[in-house]
């Protein structure tokens, strides 16, 4: 196939007209297909059905470890939830803090908390001038919108397939007090799916911030989503923070939600005694504790770290073939042409699609055109604003595999058609 | 019986002689009971046990509305539950928020928002010098220590069997506009039982703050928590603020948490429709959205507010003997010595006892020496501080009735035996 660039004014304007009809034709199909948002088909939320089986009137409600589930206590979780949750991030369960149905609360929570408070100990960031995030791009647009809420200012820092550059990121850390925190997701992540290095994760514990209250945000939604057995695994953070000196610089978090029932599911934080510590001081204020029935009802479900994988291949089955739609579509149609890269995750929930500089706005106008909704283009950058107009998400996980294989041929096809009048135009 | 301050010296002697002994030999029995908090019983708890096969691997996991509880979506919560909750409180579906398994982070999150971005377009209270709330006391630890946290001024409001000494609070209210909330348990409150006379609710409706950003939180814990038929209703305070052109000063806040289990329940907030709004701005950012899954659950289970009232008289046949060994108790023995008042509540789960002045801390502490622990004398204070050191809240609910017998002897002895040592120290 011949790259895009090499081709006549002549050429590209048949092939505008070919890219035309058939676009026409894909409208004319009437689809209505959403790869928005990373949401579990609902065959995915089959799998799980029996864990509303694993507590009924008739089960036991108090806990090997003597708690009665269905009162108040136990703020930070039962020890049975927090074994299961710390096994899933590779820490001991005393590390870990299990709270609600999801992990985006604890994110918030913690900014919230070091915006009001600060950070054990240290000034309220409502009391500065200036507080800052580096935001790894692309990345996940409900991480940015926290901090844009909160005033904090964000630094897109590039990524590559090993994850973040960490000589942009030791620089603005290392010298630059009013930079407080980092938001990650480590494995899979959201949405390159480039799973961070050991190298990389190595040179995240062993920073210097020069400031004390700088944090490193661990999102590691996707600990144990991989697609394939020989997913590249996540070396871990807490225990080479430990390593390094530097125990409280760190807070991961992670959920159930797309293990068991999205937002519907468990969540927890792991970080170190003194960083529990200052987050319990809040807690205890804003709640009496969370819902240790859902707590002990994935406990019974799952059992152990064991059944979660066991599990988790059952969401692979399903998730595996409407990536390789993705995948094969990509590689035939596009491939050669020189007018877009893509990544090829082995596990999470998006895929990565960079476009032509200043088309990616463009090419989801169109898709929405024809009946597929994308998400928005920019929403992988800090204040949805990609420089460069050319990063879309791809989300291939609520769609049916056949419907995937539809949505990624238009998907191609508008890539293709706008690709071609960006070319004629400029 | 004589009133004790018209005893002689000797008589007190020899009184204090005897309840001497009596205490020792109550301490002899070894007790350990627990009326610290409001914890509903384990047979209270019983009663909710087929809440949990209300949905079952079978079940329809997909609402009337159509939605699928187990995915992502409706940030606000299912139509179902918001017309359960919204029937509890008596207002409309459409002013109701569904949020997770408990009121309190409702409320401290509603101050946190307050706090960062300011009451619907107002001026955060961090950027602010001064911020107070009123406190009808004795009232709820756990309120005080949400705006003790936060830094926030608390006002001290007396209280009669009406409720907040409107008088007062019109006073701050109106002339002091650093005055931004006052505390509210309207219906049984926390720990004096008081249900706010029909007058009470007008006169909050009507009040017009200095501060734009005022607003009432209203904390409707015990809106169907009656432990008899005849218990006083509680006006609905949305309705009443409406009326008087002040839809916005009122926050309503309700939870299944005494009705279902204890912290796995369902909560809600009520409010304006501006004010919603306001939630909503900055929720959608905390959450993608709270347990739909438990909200169901509790809809499928309860099926209506019809459903909950009956649910409710089996919680007051289990509360009512305890409440009533307590109030037997305290009429047989301290009625006529002029020693003490106390409250007979028809609902809720408190019953508040005032001692003689200087009295209360050494109260609670001699019951804890015969093994009955109770609530910390001073918090149901602002800052855990009872000016006349008189106040002791009684939580009758989590002891067995016979239980609560032993309890209520034991401290009516250390009552009588504190005073007596009080009157001859004197």
């Amino acid at each position: 196939m011949k790259k895009y660039k090499e081709l006549s004014r002549e050429e590209l304007e048949t092939l505008r007209s070919e890219l035309q009809k058939a676009f026409e034709d894909a409208k004319g199909k009437g689809l209505s297909l959403n790869m928005a948002r990373g949401k579990p088909s609902p065959l995915q939320l089959d799998i799980s059905g029996e864990l509303c089986d694993a507590l009924t009137s008739s089960s036991d409600f108090i806990t090997e470890s003597g708690i009665d589930i269905r009162n108040y206590g136990e703020l930070t979780g039962l020890p049975e939830a927090k074994k299961l949750m710390g096994d899933m991030m590779g820490v001991d369960a005393d590390k870990v803090i299990v709270f609600g149905n999801a992990s985006l609360p604890i994110m918030y929570d913690t900014v919230s908390r070091s915006y009001a408070f600060g950070v054990n100990g240290s000034t309220p960031w409502c009391k500065l001038d200036k507080v800052k995030f580096l935001c790894p791009v692309p990345g996940y647009d409900r991480h940015f919108a926290i901090t844009e809420q909160f005033g904090i200012e964000m630094i897109a820092v590039p990524m590559d397939d090993n994850g973040p550059d960490m000589d942009i990121v030791r620089k603005y850390v290392e010298s630059d007090d009013s930079v407080k925190g980092i938001w990650c997701v480590p494995r899979f992540s959201n949405p390159a799916g480039v799973v961070y290095s050991d190298d990389v994760v190595k040179a995240f514990a062993t920073l210097k911030p020069a400031a004390e209250d700088f944090r490193i945000y661990w999102d590691n939604a996707y600990a144990v989503h991989s697609l394939y057995d020989d997913a590249p695994k996540l070396l871990d953070i807490i225990g080479e923070c430990e390593k390094a000196g530097h125990p409280d610089m760190i807070f991961e978090f992670c959920s159930t939600s797309k293990i068991s029932f999205a937002g519907a599911g468990i969540a927890a934080m792991a970080s170190s005694a003194d960083n529990l510590a200052w987050v319990k001081k809040t807690m205890t204020i804003q709640t009496i504790g969370y819902d240790k029935v859902n707590q002990l009802r994935h406990v019974r479900y799952f059992k152990d770290i064991d059944g979660i994988r066991e599990h988790m291949k059952k969401h692979a089955e399903i998730l595996r073939p409407k990536f390789e739609a993705v995948y094969d579509e990509f590689e035939k149609e596009l491939s050669g042409l020189d007018i877009a890269t893509w990544t090829t995750p082995k596990g999470g929930y998006f895929i990565s699609f960079n476009a032509m500089e200043g088309t990616a706005k463009e090419i989801v106008a169109k898709c929405k055109e024809a009946g597929v909704t994308l998400t928005g283009a920019g929403a992988t950058y800090p204040y949805g604003k990609d420089p460069k107009d050319s990063n879309i998400r791809i989300a291939p996980s609520f769609p049916s595999a056949e419907d995937m294989k539809k949505a990624a041929e238009v998907f191609v096809l508008c890539v293709k058609l706008v690709t071609v009048e960006h070319l004629l135009g400029a």
